[in-house]
C-alpha cells in the first residue's frame, strides 16, 4: 500500500509524520529504521505517528520513534509539529488539542501568528520519577564524572534531563561531559544533558546532548527543563527565551505544580507517499 | 505552485528528481540549497532536473546540482536513477534512452533484472580535456603532494578523476590526500580522487573523495575512471566489478576509443510534493 506522510521540522529537529487516524497500517520499529536513513529512506530525527486516542478525554494519541527504531516518551519540537499537522490536515476543528503521549497527556494550541503553544505538563522533580538515583529532592546535585564533580539539576519533562550551568555554551564540554552523564549509573534510563548559559533574567543560551542522538540543533523538552532549573535556582524569571543552535523558544512556568508552557515554530516541508 | 518530485538512490548516493518535461517551473540554485538541507528541506546529495532535449538527436536533457547550488557535469549514480525515472514515469516508451548532460551525451538501458546499464561515453585521457596540467598524455603521472610523490592516473568521465592504487582501501589516506589532490593546482577545475585496491583481475575495492562533497558511499563515474585506469595499466581485465562502500558496480570497457559501460541499481524511495 501507499502511505501518505508529511515531512516537518521544528527548529531543524525534523519529523516524518504519519496520520493513522484516516489511514490504516501496521507500522513497526523496522520501518522507522528503514525510513529514517537519510540516503536510502525518507530521513528524519524522529517518526511521529498520529493515532486515535485510547482515552475518551483526549483528542489524539501519538507515538514517537527514533531512526534506530527505539520509542521516545516525549519530544517538544515533535509536539508542536503534531499540533500543526492535525489542524492543517483537518483531523480536528479545534485550535486547542489534548493529546496522549507515552510521557503523559499534553495540551497544544495553534496561535494566530502560526506559532504553537504547548502545555508540556508540570515538571517532575522527585528523583525516583526522573529517574535519578538520589536520597531526596534538591535544587541541584553533585555528580562525580570523569574525576570531577559536576553540579546539575535533574528534571523530567516526560523524559529525563540534567541541566548544567556554564559560563559560555560555545566552549562548554558538550561532547565530553554529554555522553558520560548520559550513561551515568545514577540515571538508570539514561538522560538528556543541557548546558545552559544565562545571559540575563529573561534570556539564556542552551546546547543539549540528547540520549541516543548526540548534540542536536534544538531540544524542546531540554529548553523546558533548563527553564525550570533556572527559575527554581533563582537565576531567571518567567516568561523567558531560550536560544538553541536551531532557533528560539519561549518558555513560561509559574512554579512548582504548574505546567510548563513552550511556544515555538512548526514548519511543513513537503508531502510524500511511501510504499509500505 | 506544488511541484512533484521523486526521491531515489543509487548505492546510497541520493537524488531529488524533478520532471520538468510534464511540469513547468523555473528552478534556481537557491532551491537546490533550500531543498538540499537534510533537516529543513527534502535532503539529497544532488538535485536532478529532467528537461526536454535542446538537440533533436536525444530524448532528454538533464542537469545536476549539488546541495550547495553548484552545477555538476556528470554523475553515474544519477544517470541510473534518471533512466529508471523516465521509464517508470512513462516519459518515454523506449528501454534505451539517449540523454544530453553538461558532460556530454550518454545512453541508458533499463535491463530486465531492474539494473540500469549506462553508456558513459569514452573516457577522455588527453590532459587538457580532463583538465590536468601535464606536457603529454601518460598512463600515470607523478604528483607532488605534501612533500611526497603520489603516482596517479588522470581520467575524465565528463568530470575529472585522479586514480591512485593502494594496498588496502581501509587504511588508505583518503581524508588526508583526498582534499590536497582535489585542490592541487595541476587540476584547475579540481578533481575527484579514487583510491583503488585491486583484489584480482576482475575485482577491486574503491573509495572516492568527491570534489566539494568529501568521501562518499559510491561514486559511479569514479568507478568508471578507476576501471579505465586499471585496464590501461594492465592490472585488470574487462568486465570487472568494483566494490564501493555503498555497494557494487559492474564496469565494461573494450579499450581506448570505446565507451565505458556501467551496470548497477537505481531505487525509487518515495514520491513527494513541495511548494515552489
Amino acid at each position: 500500500m501507499l502511505l501518505r506522510f508529511t515531512k516537518m521540522h521544528g527548529l531543524g529537529n525534523d519529523f516524518m509524520v504519519i496520520d493513522l487516524v484516516s489511514q490504516h497500517a501496521h507500522i513497526q520499529p523496522k520501518h522507522a529504521k528503514q525510513w529514517g536513513d537519510r540516503h536510502t529512506g525518507v530521513g528524519f530525527d524522529q517518526l511521529l505517528i498520529v493515532e486515535p486516542p485510547l482515552n475518551p478525554d483526549v483528542d489524539f494519541r501519538y507515538r514517537i520513534f527514533n531512526a534506530d527504531g527505539s520509542e521516545v516518551e516525549q519530544c517538544g519540537n515533535g509536539a508542536r509539529c503534531f499540533a500543526r499537522f492535525v489542524i492543517d490536515k483537518r483531523l480536528t476543528t479545534k485550535r486547542v488539542v489534548r493529546v496522549e503521549t507515552k510521557g503523559g497527556v499534553i495540551e497544544l494550541e495553534l496561535r494566530q501568528d502560526g506559532q504553537v503553544r504547548v502545555d508540556m505538563g508540570p515538571p517532575r522533580l522527585v528523583p525516583a520519577d526522573i529517574p535519578f538515583d538520589a536520597a531526596e529532592e534538591a535544587l541541584s546535585y553533585p555528580l562525580q564524572v570523569d574525576g570531577q564533580t559536576v553540579e546539575l539539576a535533574a528534571v523530567s519533562m516526560g523524559n529525563p534531563h540534567a541541566v548544567i550551568r556554564v559560563d559560555d555554551v560555545d566552549t562548554a564540554a558538550v561532547h565530553e561531559l554529554g555522553p558520560q552523564i548520559e550513561t551515568h549509573p545514577r540515571f538508570p534510563r539514561r538522560v538528556n544533558v543541557g548546558f545552559l548559559q544565562v545571559l540575563d533574567r529573561q534570556r539564556a543560551r542552551l546546547r543539549v546532548w540528547e540520549r541516543g542522538a548526540g548534540e542536536t540543533q534544538a531540544c524542546g523538552t531540554g529548553a523546558c527543563a533548563a527553564a525550570v532549573a533556572a527559575i527554581r535556582q533563582g537565576w531567571m524569571d518567567s516568561p523567558l527565551q531560550i536560544e538553541l543552535p536551531g532557533g528560539r523558544l519561549s518558555i513560561e512556568w509559574a512554579g512548582t505544580g504548574h505546567p510548563v508552557m513552550m511556544i515555538g515554530p512548526a514548519v511543513r516541508v513537503f508531502e510524500g507517499q511511501v510504499r509500505l
